[in-house]
């Protein structure tokens, strides 16, 4: 080992790219945010035109930092959507019209001529949460969206988990009820067709087909199409019995699900976006217990744990991409001789 | 980095360790086995005399192949039950008698005074049949015992993942069915209470007390207690009904495990032990066609395979432990600055 020069300063550089929502972030090497801004309605129906939109963002925030393109050491994506960080391209990217096939880091690169990483967004986040977040000084932890879907990303040891073919985590199609309810990815009885948001805005309407749920579809306005999970939590805080049911079996499947993960896993952490974040007194000592109910004596210190970063999850998300070493494909790896 | 004189053959010696059975293998540093034995009921009571009898095998073994005692590099000990590699402790061996808190690992560093280490029986043969079996070639694999009970050892990205309390890979223990069959290990609707040997051969006892199951009641000689998974497998082959709708209802279990275990970690393949290893013509392309009717279509390039290493599996076992570095418990890993 020879001494090196410190090095001088290596900024990185963060987009959390969404179909309405954009998050553009400048940061230094240790994760600390120097600016950050957001983009919303931006999306043009071409890739190309949107990839120019960013980078003309990104330029906009590297003057108004005083820095020169020069400074940045490397950009990280994070991305809805199948994708390849092995290759950079975006197989498909939802509410992206126009992202099909898209090569984008070599998009990124011809502009930058820096390092570009690409992630999808879930593992981004559990990127961000285990850095910077609820994760914080656990040596492996689980992290779950709990939004619309039920998107999840796994860092085990200290590293990205990433899967065969880069689709690991997908914690919320594992299938808990074996031909149950259909989910909207096209299989039956996965977690999300019980947990997710939308799933369960579609089992409150069919609920009030059947005369049930009177009081959220009077949150509604009487429009079935209104129904949404937001308007169950609202419910469930009124005090409606419905939505105490419903509250129940969310906590049933949820806590089943966890405790799916904490046999395999034994993580040092499990972390719950959106729904557990904004509502930890409505869901989570319950769901606690009945997660330990299910899972050996020995696992019940896994702490499960709402997500914190909250409204700085993007820029942090974006910029923890940045921070990744590229994707290591050796077919062994290093504790093993 | 600087040229370095090629090291002289550092030879590696496995134990793999059981109540009924034991394996003493000495190793090449590839892998390659020298020298094998076995002991049979072998153990004492006492895990110090235990210890010392395991001892003396190896010297036997070291002299058979006339090689002095330091050309050993490592020992690799694969023993059942909870442990935790880093301090060397088993905690408990089930079919070990007296083996309680054992400092296993500082028993045989005051003989040998070269590395040892240990590690628990399920990963250190996910390890052997990645490294010489069915999982050759693979990034990631899954393996699953499937004997008795139901272990599991993960190989993730090259790496055996051993969890934050080194309890990882309790596939077996995972809650398939919320409040269903107890199971030996204390929970109910455990993976294992369906598709276990010992919980199959409950399950058929259950079943002749209702007056069904009566041919494999009568390949057990008409003795309830010597009914078991083996003789269900002997009725399946003689085309026995009842045994043909467990094995439906057991192939309906497993495929549920398995795509779970698919979702989750997209794994370039699972390994099945026992069972399934020992009659594939009559599990596997029935399993496979299950499990990938419950994962999505991008995931189904998942090899669901035998195991292969049948009884040569304990030697590999201990040698792969023996070869492993010692567990890294750095708070962060090597892909992100």
């Amino acid at each position: 080992m020879t001494e090196r020069e410190p090095d001088r300063e290596r900024l990185l550089l963060g987009m959390d790219i969404g179909g309405t929502k954009t998050v553009v972030a400048l940061a230094r090497a240790t994760g600390e945010i120097l600016a950050e801004s957001r983009l919303d309605d931006w999306a043009s129906g071409s890739w190309k035109k949107d990839v120019q939109t960013l980078v003309e963002h990104a330029r906009v925030l590297l003057r108004g930092a005083h820095l020169p393109q020069d400074a940045l050491h490397a950009l990280g994506l994070s991305v809805p959507g199948p994708l390849n960080p092995v290759t950079g391209i975006v197989i498909n990217a939802p509410n992206l019209s126009g992202w099909t096939d898209v090569p984008l880091v070599e998009a990124f690169w011809n502009v930058f001529k820096i390092q570009v990483l690409l992630e999808n967004d879930a593992n981004a986040a559990a990127l961000a949460e285990w850095r910077f977040g609820a994760g914080q000084g656990t040596h492996s932890m689980l992290y779950l969206t709990m939004s619309t879907g039920v998107g999840g990303g796994l860092i085990l040891d200290g590293r990205l988990y990433r899967g065969a073919s880069f689709q690991a985590g997908e914690v919320g199609h594992m299938p808990i009820v074996p031909s149950g309810r259909p989910c909207a990815c096209g299989l039956r009885g996965c977690l999300e067709a019980y947990v997710g948001g939308a799933a369960l805005a579609d089992q409150i309407r069919e609920d009030v087909a059947r005369g049930e749920a009177a009081a959220i579809l009077e949150l509604a306005g009487g429009d079935p199409a209104q129904i949404s999970a937001e308007l169950w939590v609202e419910a469930l805080r009124q005090g409606d019995d419905y939505a105490r049911r419903l509250r129940h079996e969310f906590l049933g499947h949820l806590s089943q699900g966890l405790a799916i993960l904490t046999q395999i896993f034994d993580p040092g952490a499990i972390v719950l976006g959106t729904i557990v974040r904004e509502n930890p007194e409505l869901f989570l000592d319950e769901l606690r217990e009945r997660v330990y109910e299910q899972v050996w004596p020995s696992l019940r210190n896994v702490r499960i744990e709402p997500a914190r970063l909250g409204a700085r999850l993007p820029a942090y998300a974006a910029v923890c991409v940045a921070a990744l070493e590229p994707p290591d494909l050796s077919p062994s790896g290093s504790s093993s001789t």
